[in-house]
């Protein structure tokens, strides 16, 4: 599998500087998220940047957060760029529990409300929605989707070029359902992300997020599952960690190609 | 359901502060955690206390962390604790991956092998084993077993008396299968354990956990389940917070107990 750069690693870095980052070290994919297309000056000057680099878009983060007012817009909004880029893949971090809600199953029907109001809109536009579970400790405020089961419960609604999954082994190393679940998403998976998981987790929990090979994921498994579900895409690293953000971009970068290697297989 | 004070609500307390607080409010029953014990002088010692304020011992907390070396002996002597003081439940935080290991299949078949060395054990002395899933953000370093279903998969190797399970709202709220596990749990509900999901997850992460009421978890449905299940058994309050813990136990207990009224039943 081929290796693509997640702009969150290199959070602080414009899109042009991770564009030639990922092309310096061999990398071939980019995932940018809507905050760094916007500050390049929108999708289509995004596009010319990567394009510059020929670097495929292997997803747009992000979508979702279906429990604040005007998520329909704004992820219309996020559809249209993903299209614009040429991404295929719009990553849905699909949200928590409204405002002083405790109404979990409320909050799940609404993720699937949503998904049927999205769909055509993204479906007509060549886009890809990619439904991803996030770790179960961010179920309250960030995603109420919280295992590869429940995402494929939501994304059977749909036909699979409609809606897939991403498997992101942050999120779903400790399930003792993955490796069947991985199984069951064959041809749905939208994206495959790495990162690991470092102890202790951080005051900010959203940040506990390390290299590959930092923490206690083993890969290899995981990573030959999703192989094995037929997925031939890259594999995109994201990483959310304040030292990581604080390093040199370069550095960042240049590790990030050097792990992959010694984790995943070629870059 | 009737209320339990667990001891570790009142970390600071004495068994004899804690157990003269419950009978104080009206509560009948305690579950004390084994520093306590030792710190009243033993189970004997414990034991003579706990009767002296009428109470039932709902569980002795914990046995488990077989990622360590001398869990057998560890744990046979945490049986012998709960079956002095007439704890039918002894609850077991299975631990997490032994130090620099990334084998959570190895860790979780340690696990099964445990409890295979240990059931007989504790069976012969009337003590059943309550494993307890821990959220999955505790995967790593404390339970590899993370949700009611893979503790209910483990279990039922044995009898239903021999290997329970706990539910405690705080690790099983987000499960999107919680209600039909808790269903398959009928006739092993060891332990019904409540404290509330509070945001944000402190800078220990252990430390979340806030009185029933002040988060997000909708207890209700939770408490009807595990009665529909055939549960009869007391409600454990279990909260692990600094601020909880900074306060006057007699108002953590009365507050315990206010709260017991408004969300979950009489005490």
């Amino acid at each position: 599998m081929k290796l693509s750069l997640n702009t969150a690693t290199v959070k602080y870095a414009s899109l042009e500087t991770a564009a030639r980052l990922a092309a310096e070290n061999g990398i071939t994919g980019i995932g940018p998220w809507r905050d760094v297309v916007a500050a390049a000056g929108g999708a289509a000057a995004a596009r010319k940047i990567i394009d510059g680099y020929a670097l495929t878009v292997t997803s747009l983060c992000r979508g979702g957060f279906f429990h604040v007012p005007g998520w329909l817009a704004d992820n219309q909004a996020a559809v249209d760029e993903a299209a614009i880029l040429g991404a295929k893949e719009l990553v849905l971090v699909v949200g928590g529990l409204p405002d002083g809600s405790k109404d979990l199953p409320g909050a799940r029907q609404q993720v699937a409300d949503a998904l049927d109001a999205l769909v055509p809109y993204a479906a007509d536009r060549g886009v890809r929605l990619a439904i991803e579970p996030l770790h179960p400790m961010f179920c309250a405020d960030r995603a109420v989707v919280s295992t590869l089961g429940q995402a494929l419960d939501l994304a059977e609604n749909f036909a699979p070029h409609e809606v897939g999954v991403v498997v992101d082994t942050y999120h779903v190393w400790w399930d003792p359902e993955l490796f069947g679940q991985i199984a069951r998403a064959a041809g749905r998976i939208s994206a495959y992300q790495v990162c690991d998981w470092v102890l202790p987790i951080p005051a900010d929990a959203l940040l506990g997020r390390g290299h590959v090979g930092d923490g206690c994921i083993e890969f290899a498994p995981i990573t030959e599952a999703v192989a094995r579900a037929g997925y031939t895409g890259h594999v995109e690293v994201e990483i959310f960690h304040q030292a990581v953000w604080d390093a040199d971009p370069a550095a960042t970068v240049a590790t990030m190609a050097e792990r992959h290697r010694a984790y995943i297989g070629e870059v």
